[in-house]
């Protein structure tokens, strides 16, 4: 009774709830789930972020993980293979058939960036001398399939996709018909080893809720669905905060290994330490200026702050700028834009050290340092925005993600640079007036 | 000819190209669109990004705006009307008809965030007594209508939504069924006035291609496609970046007005100020100890950038995973996961500390001094990270968006505490030792 019941609760209903449980209710749920319906588990389970997946999957008894696992496409296999432990993986590698396991083989070696794992095997096609009267009748088979039919593709003697026809196409003209008369031959079409960015502007573009999927020789091999987008663009959201941060999304998949994750983290913070270490020796290299008035260094981290936060705002905009495309590709117009963000940390930057000069001003016995500090923090504010703005360009023409601008990387080079400046216009002014 | 030409053009080809042309070409090629055919220019218009539809409509002649934007529907033009000049939006109000003109204020009063901008009004409903055939029928009539249908939806005769049957159940029963008996009951729906996560989150959960939107009285007044949903999500991922950076997204529409972009840039730039202000006077209260052992300050920038690196990557996570859903809500997973988040700072602590002081050791003539720092460092970096795990929760149990722990609010707190912890332990120490 436990498995009518599971039976009737939609699948999406599962999958919805399946956000707000714990992890551990979450796992106790989907062994239940499991024990009562594989095929509804299996169709819970793809239907879950990676992260999920990975949590239920890695806690499975293993011959379960294989189990669930023999029921997904070898895309979707390749795609969250290594992140199980190689005992699963070998496990399930001996179970699968030899035709299966070399479609896995091939998938794995196109990358998990590739649209692979989205491919759904299950599609009508027709040959496009045939009838609209024939489409109709191939439909009816697919009476009790899970899936929604939107079009149906014409293909050629050779299996060749030619052209595509929506249902309600096919339903405002006469039986007699032929395909090919009401065909769109101009089908927008993925390869099977093209990248996932490639289909997300493809649907982003055209408003269409299946793109057909060919092989090398132009054969339809499978279709993927619009739905799968959604997931993957909250998966690619995820990845993006994680870069952003110098972390990486596959420690999400290392519950309790505190090594493995803190190896994960370790680079960025390499790098902000020895960079870190850079702006120490550079501060040591103004002591006679510090003897000379301490309450410069009590600015130190104010300016790395301040300057830090103009530059992560340039950078992050003008990164998804580039990203989005909202911001041009050419010289000319990425130099107008950096000069506009110059402008406004001009005008951010004089209200700042207004601010910032005023307060030390009244606070410190040495009027003259906090005019000083005013100063340097302000040309530090306009140099920080022009760091910012410049390095995810500079990224851009490296062809390299532009939103790696915003991360510790920048705000180190930020401090370096950003602190040797303060200081030398500090001393420069203290040599003088002090 | 170009008419005839940029007919044969498919709109999302359109919308493809136009993501990689300059604003000024863009522009350019958008004037040039709509003076050959108002319909695919608004068409056109419709499928870009809100950044590039206000970047068109505030660059075309006004009559041109209000021309293409009476091609919209309310909910649509009460999405971006707020972003246009003060004339445009009086131009428009005056040009709309009374009824249209009510709708449109009940959509503003909806507020952006409601689904209420995604709603198309075309779509197929049938009373639940009728037979396929009539449905069949019905299908005819959108036969030049440029949507897809997908499903047909069921209403009694009061046009309250009781059903939904998808065009492929339609075609695999006999013509003479009625509707009721093939119809799915348990509709999947969404109120009007429904905030767009809420309808994200459906798409997400249930594979389904359009969801109908009903009012207060449960009466289907129109459907949302799921292609709507790919523009609404990058949309949300542009907005979520520039939180991040304490930004604002709508400066994108504001160009060249330096003064008001600065304005919505300043709030998060004058709270990391303030604060750091404050971190100024703590460092002021360490004078004897600074004056003692001046290399103290040569690792203040070091402290707090490496302090904050640590704190974002356990904010950031923390708060990417409640967002997700992947940690759970309830006190106790989360405390684990805190655990485990400062379990990883230690590793990642006594690693860090361990090159800052060997590095300083050797290099400071006082060596004391460098193992005081690394200590102090090794006790921030735990601090931090125990401060980035915890802010997201806080803010999720506030009801606040667990994001905002990733911008400057935290790192400048992360700032002030962290300073004053390092200096506490270090003037300690050196009070004993040098
Ligand atoms: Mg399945
Ligand atoms: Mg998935
Ligand atoms: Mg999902
Ligand atoms: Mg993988
Ligand atoms: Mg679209
Ligand atoms: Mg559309
Ligand atoms: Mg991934
Ligand atoms: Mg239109
Ligand atoms: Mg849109
Ligand atoms: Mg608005
Ligand atoms: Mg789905
Ligand atoms: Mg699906
Ligand atoms: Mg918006």
């Amino acid at each position: 009774s436990l498995k009518r019941l599971l039976e009737k609760v939609l699948k999406g209903d599962i999958v919805y709830v399946f956000k707000y449980l714990s992890p551990q209710e979450r796992i106790k749920a989907f062994k239940v789930l499991l024990s009562v319906d594989l095929e509804k588990a299996s169709d819970v389970l793809y239907d879950l972020d990676e992260d999920v997946q990975i949590e239920i999957l890695r806690n499975l008894p293993s011959e379960d993980t294989v189990k669930v696992l023999l029921t997904f496409s070898p895309g979707e296999i390749a795609k969250i293979i290594d992140k199980l432990p190689k005992s699963v993986q070998q496990q399930l590698l001996s179970k699968l058939e030899e035709e299966k396991r070399a479609e896995l083989e091939k998938y794995i070696s196109y990358g998990e960036e590739t649209i692979a794992h989205l491919i759904n095997e299950d599609f009508i096609a027709i040959e496009d001398n045939k009838t609209v009267k024939d489409a109709l009748e191939l439909i009816k088979e697919f009476k009790d399939k899970d899936i929604e039919i939107i079009y149906i593709y014409a293909i050629d003697e050779k299996g060749r996709l030619t052209g595509v026809v929506s249902l309600k196409e096919l339903l405002t003209v006469s039986e007699n018909t032929q395909i090919k008369d009401i065909m769109t031959r101009n089908v927008i079409s993925v390869y099977v080893n093209s990248p996932l960015d490639e289909l997300i502007e493809i649907f982003k573009s055209y408003d269409i809720y299946v793109v057909p999927v060919i092989d090398e020789e132009d054969k339809l091999i499978g279709v993927i669905y619009i739905d799968e987008i959604i997931d993957a663009l909250s998966e690619k959201t995820t990845e993006e905060f994680f870069k952003m941060a110098g972390a990486h999304e596959e420690e999400l998949f290392y519950e309790n290994k505190i090594l493995k994750i803190a190896k994960l983290r370790a680079p960025w913070l390499i790098v902000t330490t020895v960079g870190e270490l850079f702006t120490a020796f550079i501060i040591s290299l103004f002591k006679i200026t510090i003897y000379k008035a301490l309450p410069i260094v009590f600015f130190l981290p104010l300016v790395a702050a301040v300057s830090g936060n103009i530059s992560s705002q340039s950078a992050i905009i003008t990164a998804r700028g580039l990203i989005t495309g909202k911001i041009g590709e050419n010289l000319k117009d990425i130099f107008i834009y950096i000069v506009r963000e110059i402008k406004i940390s001009i005008v951010l930057g004089l209200f700042l050290s207004f601010i910032v000069g005023f307060i030390s001003f009244l606070w410190l016995t040495n009027h003259a340092v906090g005019i000083i500090v005013a100063v340097a923090l302000f040309i530090n504010i306009l140099f920080a925005s022009f760091l910012g703005g410049l390095i995810p360009v500079i990224l851009k023409y490296m062809k390299k993600d532009p939103s790696f601008a915003t991360g510790p990387i920048v705000l180190t080079i930020n401090d370096i640079l950003g602190i040797f400046i303060y200081l030398s216009i500090a001393s420069y002014f203290i040599a003088k007036l002090v």
